[in-house]
């Protein structure tokens, strides 16, 4: 590829250094007006994001979240103050409102977050953007089959973490040669050097050997980035990683290459080096601005999301909700193509394998890396081109918090299966049992948690998150449970369903899932012994039908048995007793009060106190 | 070294393969007795278990928690039924209880466990073995400075996880030559090939990139292996992996080699490979055992872990809890030897970095890779040799939510640290802001949850988990917050503190960190106003002082409000609507609602619902 490689003429070349230069004053300037903030993780990637924006990417600045341009995320989002003066630079908005960086109410946040026009995920967890951008990548290769490109920037300091090989590992196996990934090499993290400092081909080799075509350059030579860029755009079948070595506090006198300023706005010293910084300026107008978009990325597929066929099930039929989980995802992708699924091998346990059998082209394996998983799915729902669905075990989602909370920081529409849950998984211990997730989920805003505890309610509840904005979680049971609806039954988000009264109900019992089914099991053995009482699925716990729980369980003499195969904090007992507190109703809990062992799952309900026998133990209890 | 190398003689290889088959034979017979499991899992390593169990580790049978044996962690914790075998066949136990396996109150777990003797930290989410394995063998290496060396096995699939590549790096950087990771390449997935397949040459690519000696191996060559083992004791300098090219379901007919079978007991077809495999063993009985173990690790420091001097505050002076948190880690620091501290590059804003500039030798820079950070952290604290706090802002221990979560599976003794929550850290903005860390520690059974609200409550609280059993989380805030108790303030797990009372008190005002400082600042304006109220410093939120707050609640006239900077969702509020809902109390909470911008911290505290004014208006409200 060399030999037709035309370097840019050294105008330009001034002009991106100039740029640089300008980039990099900005920098020092907005933090200085804001007084925090990372004025020198921004010096060493002034010639990078100069090179990126005003030669290499091929964007719309009147339409920052155009399909078809090219995307840029900016893993190490600590450098937020750069990104945004090159998108003032670029003509996006003015010098006065890039000075209100970081102040209240401004969109110039300490990160970058998706208020912004030009940002598609948050970010400032360090070690997450790559794989955003991967799911970008694959997106635009896979699904939108169209020209545009993505880049990312990441620093060293979060080359560390293991989210990132992840991601570098993803990208290599799925030859995601539209993607770039430039690491800031500048030696220093917040406390100390980083563990590799410049130790360039250390980078190399790790890069190489995760499968993607590695070029080293001196981050500061904007001629180097973009003869690498050029690279990057003619190598096939790899992705490439440009590895930067370059100075943090880069051009700053007294500060470059100097451990202790890292997340400082630097006063009197950051003035002392604009005016040096000026004296390289040699034009401070330029005629450089983005490529020329190509534009062909499709027109997204509109089509209704519903289920291509309604439940199917008969009464009293037993099903596993993770089997009915399947069975409405195929079905709503077969309704829409911007669905797609990823699962990280355990499609054969979460039954996201019968999308894959039937819309193979949709489906991404994401082997087992959750963190990854989760962040591929955030980059596949930006601007609305997909629909994602993701599942493994509940438990495993624990892995990927950080990428879950990052993914409501960005506001993210992804939707999250989670199956296995409880120790009503039985044998397999611990270690595999999802008992902490309704306190994950429950805790984030914006997140609509689903609970459904027949094959009926699972399949609506997939309908509903794929309609739902914002981030969703789908609780499912590995053991088969009865069909309690018919197939006409509606459900709607945030509506409990009462699924057995009398005029004469003494307590309102409230599960969800195999306990919905122990609670059907009390109420007969309770009914036997001439105590009737009300069953509730509250079907979403978030939001929690607060209405429903208050008038049945008034109706029930206010009194409310919960009981959940979850831990007790933070799951449906405490939401229940948060909905209720004020309205004089008393309200017992059960739920697993200790981690669990392996053994059969009736055995494990009954050993912690979920099952029927125990839920009629606490009826009579809080009737006596 | 190969000069050196005298290969184990014929007699000790035959053995060496009998065993093999043994331990295959027994994987088999225990998954069919349970009817679940995972043999397939167990017969692609039973060459490098007996190895490991019969030629090269030291270890006492008797003792299998020895403080001089050598360690061995089983990664890919769901071939649990060789590690029981292999623990037989050394004489622990007898085959009927090895039968027992999967079964309910049986110690041999679906996965290991803790209770087993020989267990020292539970697995079965995978990826995670490798990061206690390091932390074991940093403590042998730099805290023990004694002989034993530590073993992991690991899965291919696992190896997908980027936990396991922070701790390739960590292992690389510390050049921990006393550890062996070995690779079980088997090729399978659960639902598919692994991504690499035996791609042998990238699995070395990778172990050499991050700094380890490689050794490619046919990991059913029991001779290849026994050298390779012999290569990794006599590699100084670096870690030795040891990437075996193996089988799934080795060794029985039909299934080795196949998809389909991965977590599934064998019937009938295990019956006939145990027929087949029984064929290959040429004796049944054998001489061989462990290696005689070097009895040179040192006794447990025993002295009284306490502060080395009380807390030394002025009443009214302001001072962040992060950074008494500092001090009181210095001061157990100084009078314990066991006291470790680990910071993943924060230690400058955890102020970990006093106790680092006082005892460096025990202080583990673990750069930011949280996962394995934790999971060191767990190694470090087995069988008690060391008592490890662990440092971060709170918002990136979701990152490691799922090690922290086995932490708890394993009953690990570690405490965890977590800084800059809520959205009083200010124009960081969300992504660094701790809002759900509570509803993940508190979801933990047997974690002990301090939000130390002062100097002198947080100094205590370090001393306090340092001498708790189980994990406990520290609570820490970036701002400065006022002292409010003396010195010689006494505190107790799970007893609240009433800082503000008079005889008069309408509402109970319960807060913690900057919103107990609030609360402070509203019950002076409330009183202005003629209105009393009582303040309660919870100190531990769990357990939660349930006592305290109905009675003093009561004292309130039933009236509570609580103010907490986090999320809705299992804090503090979901826990005190818990504690009172049966005694008729009414409850207002204050908490964050959405996701926080930038800003000021008072702007952000208003803006969110949680500062002194909105506190008053909430009094002013529950008392209308």
């Amino acid at each position: 590829m060399a030999d037709n490689y035309h370097k840019p003429d050294q105008s330009t070349v001034q002009s991106l250094k100039d740029i640089a230069n300008k980039l990099r004053i900005l920098s020092i300037k907005a933090t200085n007006a804001s007084n925090s903030g990372h004025p020198t993780s921004c010096a060493s990637i002034a010639e990078l994001m100069s090179v990126l924006f005003f030669h290499t990417m091929r964007y719309k600045v009147s339409n920052p979240a155009d399909p078809s341009s090219d995307r840029f995320v900016l893993s190490k989002g600590h450098a937020a103050p750069i990104l945004y003066a090159a998108w003032m630079e670029a003509g996006l908005f003015d010098e006065a409102k890039l000075m209100t960086l970081r102040k209240f109410k401004s969109e110039l946040e300490g990160h970058p977050v998706p208020r912004q026009s030009f940002t598609d995920v948050a970010t400032g967890s360090l070690g997450q953007g790559l794989s955003c951008a991967c799911g970008m990548a694959y997106t635009a290769k896979h699904f939108d089959k169209a020209s545009y490109r993505v880049f990312t920037l990441l620093g060293d300091g979060e080359a560390a973490e293991g989210a990132v090989w992840e991601a570098m590992h993803f990208a290599g196996y799925y030859k995601l040669d539209n993607l770039v990934a430039i690491f800031d090499v500048n030696r220093l993290g917040q406390s100390q050097p980083t563990s590799l400092e410049h130790d360039m081909e250390t980078y190399r080799k790790r890069a190489e050997a995760f499968g993607w075509n590695a070029v080293v350059v001196d981050g500061h030579d904007v001629e180097q980035i973009c003869r690498a860029m050029y690279e990057a755009e003619n190598t096939k079948g790899r992705p490439t990683c440009i590895i930067a070595k370059t100075f943090k506090g880069r051009g700053i006198i007294g500060v470059e290459d100097q451990l202790n300023f890292h997340g400082k706005a630097l006063g009197d010293k950051g003035l002392a080096a604009i005016a040096e910084i000026e004296k390289l300026i040699s034009n401070n107008k330029h005629s450089l601005g983005p490529a020329t978009v190509i534009d062909d990325a499709p027109a997204i597929d509109n089509t209704e999301v519903k289920l291509s066929e309604p439940p199917n099930y008969k009464l009293g039929d037993k099903l596993a909700t993770r089997q009915a989980y399947g069975n409405g995802l195929l079905k709503i992708g077969n309704a829409n193509s911007r669905v797609i699924a990823l699962d990280g091998d355990m499609k054969n346990s979460t039954f996201s394998q019968e999308f894959m059998k039937a819309h193979p082209d949709r489906f991404i394996e994401c082997f087992i890396a959750e963190q990854n998983m989760v962040g591929v799915a955030v980059g596949c729902a930006t601007r609305g081109r997909t629909i994602p669905f993701v599942s493994t075990f509940a438990a495993f989602f624990s892995r990927a918090y950080d990428q879950i909370r990052m993914a409501a920081v960005s506001d993210s529409t992804i939707n999250i299966m989670g199956s296995h849950v409880g120790c009503s998984i039985g044998e397999d211990g611990a270690s595999q049992m999802g008992l902490e997730d309704l306190a994950m989920f429950r805790a984030l805003p914006n997140c609509t948690v689903f609970y459904p505890s027949d094959a009926v309610s699972c399949e609506r509840a997939v309908e509903l998150a794929a309609n739902t904005t914002g981030m969703t979680f789908i609780r499912a049971s590995r053991p088969a449970t009865p069909v309690i609806y018919g197939n006409e039954e509606t459900f709607t988000i945030g509506k409990a369903k009462i699924v057995r009264q009398s005029a004469d109900d003494k307590v309102l019992v409230i599960g969800a899932g195999v306990t919905l089914a122990e609670a059907l099991k009390a109420a007969d053995e309770l009914a036997s012994s001439g105590v009737s009482v009300r069953v509730m699925d509250p079907f979403t716990i978030k939001p929690l039908d607060k209405d429903a729980i208050v008038e049945h369980a008034k109706a029930c003499g206010g009194k409310v048995v919960v009981v959940e195969d979850h831990y007790y904090e933070g799951g449906i007992g405490e939401a229940v007793c948060h909905a209720v507190v004020n309205d004089n109703i008393k309200v017992a809990h059960l739920a697993v009060p200790r981690i669990p062992e392996s053994g059969p799952p009736n055995d494990l309900l009954q050993a912690f106190g979920i099952s029927a026998s125990c839920i009629v133990k606490a009826v009579n209890g809080i009737i006596a």
